[in-house]
């Protein structure tokens, strides 16, 4: 199957597909994912289209022609294989959340865990308030098959400065401007979900003052990193 | 030592030996196994015979030579080694799960540490009902010399959706349609023993309602992947 | 931009360029960082000089010319990004604690766990003793954008046998009489923060006797090594 | 410094040598040991001799050469570093066991973990059984110094099943029948360590049965693997 498009819009396909094949490589090397258990998607610009991960390929043997192009609504537009189980999820997102270029889920044990609780984390640390503005908020249980998981995502991020949810009983979904933003806020949101776990195993760490988060978050998102980089 | 048979099974033994060494790669890949305590096998399609690891090997010095043939009592058949220690409890599952294809026994940690505690892994998590169709059950406590761990395998998954059993006080055993689908559920049972375990180090995660449980499970069995694989 | 200066300097300044990206490599391979969250630097010995990551670079983008150079109130002098967001604290640390030539700053899991209940590590372990001569302290929390941080670390350090402290809802900082040693001390901080967590979980270990920790201090600071290199 | 002796005796020093910087490379792999905290040494069969790792050399930097040989009072013999500064310790064992032909230490997490609770590792997993043949025994607390650590080691492990000690407050020591041995024993030790640790992070396992540890450990010394090696 193949897409009637411009050259431009062919061309960014092509770039979209190596990218978000590449990114899945960071996904295992942060250990986010194992085996199939995760995907990541890339809005394509301008067009009512996205690329995503192929349904049950495996993290080693994923190529860039691998990948497949979906319309909005999750229906394979080019590409020889189905694409990912979770693709009516992203097509929602991306119908609903304009601002979102890229998304990402996994099963990465930390998050999940507090998924399975049904449990926020806290914003007890600096890093949670720089890149998530404040806890991370929990979305509903909702089962596979229909929009269910798409407008759970929706409803819990709209609005919210946080780029993660924790959907419950399931595992966490993150968002960014583009597919390498959501993937740097999975790698984030898996740090700080252990590191909270951790700290929270001996004792009940502080929230800090909502005025200190409002501070680190504003000047996170506004003075530092190079040229709209994110920072160290 | 060696075997009279038919061309077509030679060949089929050479190509499982090969696999099966390589499936041992995935063992330690994701950290399953440590020195020489973990053995894969598969069954010699329509032969009363398997192929298992050989006793007393590391990982990185098998060769597909050195992969051993059995018969389903566990006499060595083929090879220059004793077969793994575990050998009479793989026979006996070949002999009394036909539809079992392939097997795994690993001391993964977390799986183990809820053998160690007898304790089934609860389904709180959508991969649980997914992979293993509700909670993962115990077995006996059974000694290592004769036919009891084999038998606390069969009496355990034995009409169970589950492909993984806990055995009392040792360790998991997985079983797949073929040895590769085994290695799957071995690092998949690793995987939700861990998010589990850490799930309820700070509460109680809820268990999934039965009838979501019983939807994501046919709905994993049946409908996704790409003709059959796993999904994503 | 760049400096003028002598040649002797000059020389300096492009080896300590090589060790400090060499050392972020360090960090990653002890998995103490993730993403851009960490960075090390070094005083340029006898100048009012310092070379630093610079902001928002990924460590394996980092090249020994795109480490920065900043004067002692953290103003760029040589280099073509911005230095890392938590410069001024790494300079403030320097005008006033002669003695210490190397800081580095990550989000350990551990360390950053204990930073986060705000909870000083107990000395119940020799390798606590050896290494940092009793409990590893805890700063307070400061906010990024002054000289807070930097006067936290400070006020914690000054006069303790510490090279580690762990900034309340942020994480450690630690330093050392060069880069090398501090990167040292964050490895051997987060292996300590780590083992005495777990050593907690069970139980309350004892905290060893203060003339123990004061023998064990003494010797190693003292007695063992090659040379003064750091003992086995 | 170089000693006189046969031929013989020198190319079986020159092999254990290379044995010995090997092994140390083992620790790294299994994550056993970080920086210079960690020590593999072999006696020199029928000689008063033992080789060692120097001291403050990091495991990458360790070539066969580099190596030492010293007496069974610990006194350097052969090499240009000075050895570990745990030789005292390694020398003692060796001059009160004599069929200890290797030894490790390390201060790797959860064993020392369990050290610095003070608490025996309980017999609660097969695995235990087969290695250790019992709980794994809790050392006093001992200082560096003189032979207090070495004493304590011989005090517990005589007459014991267990080729591990939990020093008080420092971390495990293993023994073995060569050097090869003796770091099988440090990686099998950290991962029950870690495995009784995480079964008893949520409940109590149970031990198991006196008889059945008798069983399982005498099977495993006498029945299993290829000409002596150990099973799988």
């Amino acid at each position: 199957m193949s897409i009637r498009t411009s050259a431009a819009v062919r061309s960014t396909i092509t770039e979209l597909r190596e990218t978000v094949c590449a990114l899945h490589a960071e996904l295992t090397r942060h250990e986010l994912v194992i085996w199939t258990a995760g995907n990541v998607s890339a809005r394509v610009p301008g067009e009512e289209l996205m690329v995503i991960k192929p349904s049950g390929v495996r993290y080693h043997e994923l190529t860039p022609e691998s990948i497949v192009v979906t319309d909005l609504t999750g229906r394979l537009v080019e590409g020889d294989r189905s694409p990912s189980s979770d693709t009516a999820a992203h097509a929602y997102v991306y119908r609903h959340l304009p601002e979102v270029g890229g998304i990402v889920h996994s099963h990465s044990t930390y998050a999940t865990a507090w998924s399975a609780r049904r449990e926020p984390i806290p914003c007890v640390l600096t890093m949670v308030a720089d890149e998530f503005g404040g806890d991370i908020p929990v979305g509903p249980f909702a089962l596979i098959g229909d929009d269910s998981i798409g407008r759970g995502i929706v409803e819990t991020l709209r609005g919210s400065r946080s780029r993660a949810v924790l959907m419950g009983g399931h595992g966490p979904f993150t968002v960014g401007t583009d597919a390498q933003d959501a993937v740097k806020a999975a790698v984030m949101l898996e740090d700080v979900a252990r590191t909270v776990h951790i700290a929270r195993q001996l004792g009940d760490p502080p929230r800090l003052a909502q005025a200190h988060i409002d501070h680190l978050f504003h000047r996170y998102q506004n003075v530092y990193g190079q040229q709209g980089d994110t920072p160290s």
